[in-house]
């Protein structure tokens, strides 16, 4: 009920706040007899690590996982898998001074009026820190979900207003190279965003983007039909994701402006194997997933975080008030969402292939 | 888990299938003491009856509602609320003579995949007459939030293709009158979007759309945090409507290609309370409500039935096949799309009004 | 939230007052491929409806069953089951009368505190005839654990003080005959039974006793760990039967008063399966099913509807007050519940067959 | 679904295995404002540490908790509240020896047949290390049922085959000094079950015996109708302890052996308030707080191990074996359970009071 736990079966509940002791999740309904080890899920989160790049926030953390439990043998054990990442890097004196002054685009206000009592250093569990535990489960899901051939990918399609013009091969949205910092699969617009990037973060200002993420090799028949669909839980997972205003499925706002004749995929016999002509259905069909690759993209606003005066108000004071922001901020985070919109993918799909009986709650096959 | 339901507290399960017997809806967890009666469902019940128009499709249902129980001396008891609509209109022979061939851009082929075991007549559960269950919990939720000053208001802002310029009035869009098919609140933007559906029923074909929702009076402080945020329950509410292929928040999509000083909303104190210059957020920040108008957008794919001919498989034959529709279909969903989207969104708030604990929920006050 | 459902994928919501027009149940969560038809369902009923015998209530209902939906064809389609029964005898004068006095060791106050405006009429939701819903979704759940091998069986070992010495045969239990009006398997104690109830009825007072209920045939590995025991969730199921005040599985409350090594059942293999000399555990260890049978019982409180005089107190004059019942009561409960407690069990079995992966949730094999 | 997790608003998820690294709990769903400390959890769990007295198993755990987030400034902030206590006396060779061979009565059989990798080093997750994150999380639930009022009581009734045959006062009960090894409120009856709890030990073998807990000041209205009736989630709270056999509220069993006068508690007007002559309902009537107190039993059988000649089977021989048990064991478990049994039931009417929209979920009252 209070919004911290994600899935039915394969359910995560993430914990911490941004400047507390320490962040971590909870990871429960992995069946028994998946291979596991801490070095899995480190991976996962250097990738979403900050400070690699100069397009990104300078914070440093070295993010280091410990799994405290559901792990024996360097296997599972169907029972829940607690992971935690101490906060290093904590320094709160530029948010003591302005506690009472909401940031412009954060969570500070609503959080302030909804629990009255917060913590106001970094955002709290409004943070982008709070996804180091949606990381640490997704490498998790993405472990499970490889098992059974279901590979997740995601890459930037726009950032500053800069895009890609034709869809990159798989190949290519595979093979992004971790130096990329926008991570995008066509170098030239890569370098372009880049530029239009770091330009508004001159100015003081941040920009934001297009983020796709695909799902290849899910079977037929995932989602439940009428509210739990395959896209209405996509959707849901997505738009979770901090700063995300936006999602859509296959062509999305596109198709509206189609005509029906443009946007049903034709279905084909093909070597005794049901396929589709097309995929403007983005591999959802009445809202259970058809076989064909599973693609949304998320509208990500401009990084809320700017060193420009903005306008706000004073709690304490009880007037309005100027703010302007000092420290450490991401001018886009389209690349940062990679990882994270990842996760979300892999979340939702462990869900699902465990609630269509895809995979046994209780072991693996061979997993005696 | 099989995805008939929807809502934590104010939560309900929709049933029955386009030609079976009924269809309906029990509606759990609605405080004691609303006044309720069979006339406040039937009202909007009729705004999404189909055959009102001519952009609608010709199947004939009275759609009238008994309430079954829940309500006592015309008021609620806070037990859980049966409604039931007869299916009159079932004529199934033309869903015979085409049952092993799935149509494209319908969940028949899905359905077959994941169930084996389906009623092909109509669409089953994946029919939008599913959504009279939706339209008639949705009338209670909006019965309960008007008692807190909440209202909700949905128009058509695109269809075939063609848009409003700029954003009406709430007095605007609150007036659509019935008589106006597209439900455009802008009358000139109506008749050119009507011209643009009916030419392209005229070709066999079908259109697509945009269609927003909005809230007003929403409190400060509705959605949970982290993985419930209001927005992410709005997109996979709207999401679940069939053939919704988008969902957007405030300024959405855009919003990716802007700068954060131009999408931060500035606070300001206006005679003691706080407000905004500005509502590209949409209402939600850091996925809480913050009190300003909630609105979403939502993509509306083209209608998949349509009279052109088709390519499809025949799981019969075990051949490619042809298929042409015969039959009553909608050449643009958006109209009818207004009342379930309204619906979808009074659910949401209603459900998250309860869990913010701001409607008591076993009694309202003075029902006593 | 408001209790009206029960179980996490077989889920069922039942609805209807006492007094209302009608009671019914939606049964979510059946895979497809289930041969169902309305006699399944009828027969159960039946077995629950009053009026078979002296011992219980006049009230006269035929109970005729309509499923609504979720079956085409003969066989389940794996969406909602929707079946209502309507009321018919439902005069509710005695109520009227009454209606500002609480019955005793009934739910009458404790409604209204909760939800100020209450159906007075028959004890609305608290009735008795809410378990018409528990019963038609537990003969579904009886159908589906029966192609898994697994029985339910259910009989009264105790009533008006009066109870069977010897544990009968799973044979005697299951053959116990229908004009058995203790539905006790020792037909000598039924008869001592039914003279006990009888007596104290011709006093103007009820009896209680216990039921035992069984489960032949569950597979080892039922039941989630910690908080979702096998014995947890049967106990929550049985205890949220009307007058039911205690449960306790295999030896139970017995077991308490005995040493370590008479309670430990001793572990075999017996032709390469494992076995259990005895089965003092009821076939639960550490809340998981081990093979062995499951045995639970509960304690039925005397029935509170007494001709007896009583004191209540009056809403009305805000007074104390007496209270003499008139109308139709069960002296004893105890072979009502007898189907009830039958159906819970099914339904704690479905549910948990299916979270534990041995039944597949979309479509039983053989259903395509 | 993986069954760790407990409550629906104040919702708990347990984690950690008996011989890992560390044991814990996340308490999701407490409010903000409620002043929190490691101390005011410490206390709870001193209480519920081994190795206090000769009837308890000498395995020494500092249990040292840390809470590593969801508190700010001395109060809850509404977000997650993790605890964590580290493993210290985790010696397995004992285990490692017998890890083949399940120990009658114990979860080692039913763990293996469901999850095939298990923890085989003390019980893993089935061990009552378990009960560390219940206590933990009863500490909060505890702290903040004070804050309205409640208080929630427990103590040893039977054990050993010796028993209280008078009720003692609730003053009593509240006052059984710590060093009352078998924390009963009758110190001579306290004295012969100790007596007979050790003999039972010196002849390698063990004891159970009935727990009682009570809640005092809860006000009516708690229990959600039908399923999740207040005596049902009661029920399944108690029942998920391990080794409790079952579960009776109020008068219980003893109550089907009366008579429905006996049975039915008056109702009379006390200085306007709503007052029972008696209370042999515990509190609840109609699965809903009647404002009486709380009163529940269980029957808690002879802790498993003993060091007797026990009958088994090998799984790495296939063959029948005997098995003789060396450690530290409970020769009776139910001063330990005292505690554990206070927190169930502390997590029960925590989670009820939100639900009933008792306790605002949001923040508590001058939270602000």
């Amino acid at each position: 009920m209070s919004g911290n736990s994600f899935g039915k079966i394969f359910r995560i509940t993430t914990w911490g706040e941004s400047h507390g002791q320490a962040v971590g999740v909870v990871v429960d309904g992995v069946p028994s007899g998946l291979p596991l080890e801490e070095e899995d899920v480190q991976v996962e989160l250097n990738r979403r690590r900050p400070g690699k790049s100069e397009i990104e926030t300078s914070r440093k953390e070295r993010d280091k996982v410990r799994i405290l439990s559901g792990v024996f043998d360097g296997k599972t054990l169907g029972t829940p898998i607690q992971m935690l990442v101490e906060n290093e890097d904590v320094e709160s004196g530029e948010y003591e001074k302005r506690k009472s002054k909401p940031r412009p685009g954060h969570a500070d206000l609503t959080y302030k009026l909804k629990h009255g009592h917060v913590d106001y250093r970094g955002g709290g569990r409004a943070s982008g820190r709070e996804t180091v535990g949606r990381v640490a489960a997704g490498a998790i899901a993405k472990k499970l979900l490889d098992m059974k051939g279901i590979e997740i990918l995601s890459h930037v399609v726009r950032a500053g207003g800069v895009g890609i013009e034709e869809r990159p091969s798989i190949e290519e949205i595979r093979n992004v190279p971790e130096e990329n910092n926008m991570k995008c699969a066509d170098m030239d617009v890569a370098s372009r965003m880049e530029k239009r990037v770091l330009e508004a973060e001159n100015d003081g200002d941040s920009t934001g983007g297009v983020v796709e993420v695909l799902a290849l090799g899910a079977p037929a028949g995932l989602g439940e039909p009428v509210f739990d669909k395959l896209d209405a839980e996509i959707a849901k997972a997505l738009m979770s994701i901090g700063a995300v205003k936006g999602v859509e499925i296959g062509s999305g706002f596109e198709s509206a402006e189609r005509r029906g004749s443009e946007v049903n995929d034709s279905i084909r016999f093909k070597d005794g194997e049901i396929v589709f002509e097309t995929n403007t259905a983005g591999g959802v069909l009445g809202g259970i997933s058809s076989g064909a690759p599973l693609i949304a993209r998320i509208a990500v606003k401009p990084t809320p975080s700017i060193s420009k005066l903005q306008k706000t108000v004073d709690f304490e004071t009880g007037e309005n008030a100027d703010l302007r922001l000092e420290g450490r901020f991401d001018p886009n985070i389209c690349p940062r969402i990679v990882p994270v919109a990842e996760s979300m993918m892999a979340l939702v799909l462990a869900d699902l292939m465990l609630r269509a009986g895809k995979i046994n709650p209780d072991k693996l096959e061979g997993g005696k």
